[in-house]
């Protein structure tokens, strides 16, 4: 089970009010969210994404991977500390891990949402119960014919992890790609498929623009937007 | 795909408390929203909508609109520098794009929402499953019924944009029209058709005073209704 | 069309904080309130209802009328101003308009809500859509029986406005009484008619307590109550 | 009618920064909050009950009856004026009235939770639409069986008031009793019967630990468990 | 019925705000919670979970258990005088007993969740009504499958306890594991079973890392992780 790795997607949405504060305050707060994020991905997998413009509810997403699920705790307590943690919300949170699929011959993946692609679309997915009645290669014929309508995109990029029993949705589901219209495309093409039927909740989806930790933080006060303007 | 575009509705509501600010302070927090509105929509399209008096939940809408999603990203960034966003929420957030029809010969529209009507009526939409598992023909046949019923009311035009995987709705549906009273009038005798027994979720549903984007701040601390008083 | 109108009712519930401020900040807080809606009833129709004691997320209801929705419009922004606004969240919200009943002879009502009766009970409502499925008859016949209970409690009045696309709700019901208990037995008694079969919403219920909009707004802070005691 | 009576169920949760406050001021919160209780309850029926250590979203429950409405009113102005009140959310509140059961020769009941037991448990229940399709006689039996399962619990007596039309839910339903065990025993022997298979919704359950109104506000500060600690 | 036990799962999430006081306050804060706390466990059962990386709604979670329902009462008075408490959110709580099992020999548990494995996995269940109109050797047979996949994984203990009546849930479900794919895997094996098609609801599901109450307060503002990074 070495090769199994714990998925921790955060989501933070920043209080309104810490704009109010001034930018130096805000720039150390910013610094000591980064300082921890770096730490942590000295060795380990962090990739950070920005919903600003994309969801109300949301402005940074953070994805930490590791196999040990202590190190997720001890990562959240140390981001916890810093400056902008006190002025946050965490509305959603999954937990998931890796996991040899059932349809593929591939074993469980070590890392997940690795590509430089430039979005990540992202949701919680929940069965129907009725899918888990059906025999298995039943399941396995339909799922197939799923897989097959995604590999007419072969830019787009799937990564599923599980979070039975370890949190509320029963797959957190991240497709990576360059075009938001072309993934459209592929969901859209998708609804009339067999197993398209058996899906009990797939909300929210999470349109994530991917970029590094430092110009997530930024976007959240616009400096970066600034320094561009000004540059 | 250059002719499609993403259309981006993002709903505030501003915090009572900021009612209490001076009048300078709040006049250069609506200043500096107005400025960043105004810079997007130089060569790109923005409109604004109040919803002062039409709901409870939401004050404004800024529908925006770029073939590019990172310009919308940017565009969010910077307003969310201004004095107004810091005393602001978005309750509510669509993201979508257009996309060619398969139930007319039009293509993708380049811009969604281009009438000079009064009143911009507007709602998520999600369909239920079973419509998808319906034979192309069949729900073809559907469609042409529904649009028939629409083509009674020529004074409202309809603007459907898509979110399939990029956002919880499969559509963004908005019409513009002139007469409330009419817009409710088609959609009762919408109910009976056979197309509407499909409908798996269409709400909130929001009644939105169109407007410039000058005035629809304005309409958050009436000074726009003062001056039209001592006027 | 002249005859129909728009009828609003807002819910607004006050910051228990606002109860902290000194007594003549709130007597002139709820006096920029009063005067808003004084100047809107000079020649339009405003009602005001407490709902202190009969809910617990409301505290206060204006039903405010118009045949022109900008008038509404430029009411709650006029209201916005006052200075109890600023200490109110309005957690609710119902846009209707009026309309020729097809299950009555009589014309679109110009006004409603115009009993002098003690308390207004009031509530939204969506049917199934399979009760639009059935043919017209159908639904007339089901509707005639269903008007006959309430035939039965001739000390109850009926208002019902419309909301389809213009609100989250297909109706706004609203019925006006002196006696609660007879209201409550006469909705008990509609239980088992075939119409209630087909309701898929029906809630939130609001008890209303009729009274002029100074009593409602002494009603917050106990101001009323304490004259009357004093009296 | 005159033996009919207004059940009036308030939830109080009380702000966390409430608790910040010096203890004098806390007190004085309180006894403000106590006197309107203690006016009330002068000659008519007021129950206090704490929900501290059995929710997480209710700290207090005040059961006030009267025969008039408006009197209910008139308290819930005046305990709005006390100092707890500007700290207190109200959560939940279930508006209901007591009537003749169609299933007992006993009249309408003129006041209910009377009994000296030490717990109530309470819920406001909606019962599915097709119970109230079926035909008398049919609904007499089922409920028969289900009262006699009750019946086999002598020291667990029940009280329903109704609150069709009045509220969001059709009954309230309380139930006394000094043993939880045992009343967790009978909720789980109806489970099988007949009628319990007719409920639409009957959540939230609240566990209310009966006691006076001045040990129920002490018990939110804690000053009554600090008193009994010294003693 | 002396070896029935109350146990009590209290969830707490701290106010970001609370961060931003001085560190001798907070660890004043910190410490009149843990000497509550403390003086439950004397002779009582009291254990401490954290979820910080693991869920983004709850930060701590304490499970209280006594066979006096009015010991939990008064453990949760004196809890909410602390300095902690001040600054703490109940998102979620559930109260439950424990009680003999109708699938199992054993008798009811005076203590659950006694294991000193590393997680916790927790969420509260309801079971379909038509679960409960079966023949009772029906249930019996699903039941005694469904335990058969659990005994496939010794190295995971189960505690359920039983909220009929008492709390929203129908049980409290509580494994006990070192390893979460392991659960994972288990609770995925058994998605085919009879037994999981009965399922209402079985969310939220807290993944609660397990350790002293002490630890799980210093986790909340990160003094254990620094002291163990200066270790």
């Amino acid at each position: 089970m070495a090769d199994r790795t714990f998925a921790k997607f955060t989501f933070f949405k920043i209080d309104p009010a810490w704009r109010r504060r001034d930018d130096d305050l805000r720039a150390a707060d910013k610094r000591e969210f980064l300082a921890a994020c770096e730490d942590f991905a000295v060795d380990r997998s962090l990739r950070a994404y920005s919903t600003i413009g994309t969801r109300g509810d949301v402005d940074l997403v953070l994805l930490t991977q590791s196999p040990r699920l202590d190190e997720l705790h001890t990562f959240h307590v140390v981001l916890g500390q810093s400056g902008l943690a006190r002025w946050a919300e965490t509305p959603y949170s999954f937990l998931s891990m890796t996991k040899r699929s059932p349809y593929s011959a591939e074993g469980a993946r070590p890392e997940i949402c690795v590509s430089e692609r430039k979005y990540l679309f992202l949701y919680p997915m929940v069965k129907q119960r009725r899918w888990y009645g059906l025999p298995e290669e039943e399941r396995m014929r339909i799922m197939k014919s799923h897989i097959e309508v995604g590999r007419r995109y072969p830019e787009i990029s799937i990564n599923t992890s599980y979070s039975f029993g370890l949190d509320d949705q029963e797959f957190v589901v991240a497709f990576e790609g360059d075009d938001p219209g072309e993934f459209l495309d592929l969901v859209q093409e998708l609804r009339p498929t067999e197993s398209s039927a058996f899906t009990e909740r797939e909300t929210p989806i999470f349109t994530c623009v991917s970029m590094s930790a430092r110009k997530a933080l930024d976007a959240l006060d616009g400096t970066a937007a600034v320094a561009a303007a000004l540059g």
